[in-house]
């Protein structure tokens, strides 16, 4: 006999209202569910060129070894991290993506009591770590589809302890200006952390990108956190960090989960750092595709979020999920928005060439059959 | 010039009061160090085997597709999973270790108003989850180095929500009769979720398991939670998981991060699962490794605790740490347990032959410096 137990009702109030993380669908997963081969992903802003050759190498030369712990300290990656910014070691927490940096956080610093801050249409992690604490989540309208700064500021009080804030953001590719972001952290109290989510900076061109991580001398509250997901192609592997001042790396690691990297994501971000042609060439093929997507919209008379990640998000019309779904059915994976307040838009990923001509075929052939 | 900032203060008070979790010395820290080789590292409860050849095999394979994603469902391990406990894989939560699971569990039901009980002596991670949480933790004393449930029944009250069991425990290798764990199960009160820490469970002697994965359908509040980062030999990969009520993994999975088991531990995992005979291999080096150390400590009359697990916890005297020292100079990496109030013992994973003999041979020279 099974005996009483509400598994929800005992559960953490803030939890019981939560929805868990809706992921790109997976290319295996359509196969499953549609029959459809020859698929194209272009949903979860991934790097279409794959691994670096040098990380498969890292990796492969790795592997006899994986009945080992890995080094909990992460000492060799954050040694490289703190040589390639100019900061110390004692600064960098490494974490299972960059998803796991934001958590860890928020965590540390986010009580139930707590407000914390971020942008209407910004990435979905920012609401749900904070839900999750049972904190109360702030999202201040957009100006645009990016961050209204300004408004930001505003919404400001005592309760504020985090402010999230997406440069490039995702999933609407907005980005905002070196001189904004200054100006916008010379007037965060500093009972406020603000957290500079940059999981898009390699793709952002060289002149246009903010000295973030020499902005943490100067506001200790700054935290800058990074990826390998993206332009470094390492999103199976789950490697991210976050670069702040000593003293909060230091509360982070208290409840970091010990090896919450593990060896091979390790071993792939140092391969993958030390790979700058392979970077170079990424965010090549990115700014390629990125033309060659624009053009189409272009073309097709299709309204866009002018982007500065390594995707697009175009207006398709009142039936986006209409759309998304015959794209599925040829083939195409890309990624609705409408849980992002986005309900009249879809998310593509840039891809080769080809795939990107992919989406193209599949959207011409759809709009034939209309 | 730098703001006024108190990172500490800003924390949540729970964490200014944690120290980091201490992981066993790496090798390559030793190397570093000291200037030592021919390290044998005893200290972590690692597999000595390493990983399976069909594990490398499979992990090959997967490295050139590590630019997508892992699948945040984690679709086929868990499949994979049920079919072997004939369960729904609607029970299973993933996790980067068991480690990931334990901390869910925890965040997921635990507030800062509830108490968590668990033994003294038990597995670090059950007060570090608990306390960065800024719950109350209620420590039970041990009797024989193991859990005296009588006393943790006693300990329940309104306020607890978990209790945590490691069984097989860590570090003293002690271990609960099925029967007993059973009679324990009919008397916690099911507001209290049990906690059912089985990460050494396939080192147990077949007839001495507890059915605990079928005791779930009578007692909704138990949790089993398992690791591949022990037996199955994936510890640098990062892979465990919890069996529970569908309602329970469903609560979890909201606060769960999306692609938490990355890529490779997924394959890994996956083929481990598959690797019947390494798995016994595995427990039958254990168990001459075991008889190995036993021998050594019999016949130098040292006390130890009986261990169920791939460890022995050996009772050194009162320099422990001085011995931990000079058994690192001479290249032999094992744990000191001072952190587990067990400050006259060492704990000593089980290595090859050879790895256990340099282990005693170091112990024979060190007694014979003295």
């Amino acid at each position: 006999m099974m005996r009483d137990f509400d598994a929800a009702q005992l559960a953490l109030p803030g939890i019981r209202g939560l929805q868990p993380y809706q992921a790109g669908k997976p290319i295996e997963e359509l196969e499953r569910e549609l029959g459809v081969t020859d698929i194209v992903k272009l949903a979860s802003n991934e790097n279409p060129l794959g691994v670096s050759p040098k990380v498969a190498q890292a990796l492969q030369e790795k592997i006899a070894g994986l009945a080992r712990y890995p080094d909990a300290n992460g000492f060799y990656l954050k040694s490289a991290l703190a040589e390639k910014y100019g900061v110390q070691p004692e600064q960098i927490t490494l974490g299972n993506g960059s998803n796991d940096v934001l958590e860890l956080l928020a965590r540390t610093y986010v009580s139930a009591e707590n407000e914390v801050i971020f942008a209407q249409h910004a990435f979905v992690v920012y609401p749900l770590v904070t839900k999750a604490i049972g904190a109360t989540p702030i999202a201040v309208p957009a100006k645009d589809y990016g961050h209204d700064l300004d408004a930001m500021l505003a919404a400001v009080t005592e309760r504020t302890r985090m402010i999230f804030i997406a440069n490039p953001n995702n999933p609407t590719g907005t980005f905002l200006t070196a001189d904004a972001l200054y100006g916008f952290l010379q007037q965060v109290p500093s009972h406020v952390l603000v957290v500079l989510d940059e999981a898009y900076y390699e793709y952002v061109e060289a002149a246009e990108r903010a000295p973030s991580i020499e902005w943490i001398a100067e506001f200790p509250n700054l935290v800058v956190s990074r990826t390998f997901s993206k332009a470094y192609g390492l999103a199976g592997l789950r490697a991210g960090y976050a670069i702040t001042h000593p003293a909060v790396a230091d509360l982070m690691n208290r409840i970091r989960q010990p090896f919450n990297m593990n060896e091979l994501a390790l071993t792939a971000a140092m391969a993958a750092l030390a790979d700058e042609d392979f970077l170079q060439r990424s965010v090549q093929v990115n700014c390629e595709g990125m033309a060659q997507l624009v053009a189409f919209c272009e073309q097709q008379g299709l309204n866009y979020i002018p982007s500065h990640g390594n995707f697009l998000t175009i207006e398709v019309g009142d039936d986006a999920e209409g759309l998304y779904q015959k794209l599925l059915h040829k083939g195409v994976i890309v990624r609705p928005v409408t849980g992002y307040e986005l309900p009249r838009h879809l998310r593509v990923s840039i891809g080769l060439r080809s795939e990107n001509q992919a989406f193209i075929d599949a959207m011409v052939a759809i709009a034939n059959e209309a």
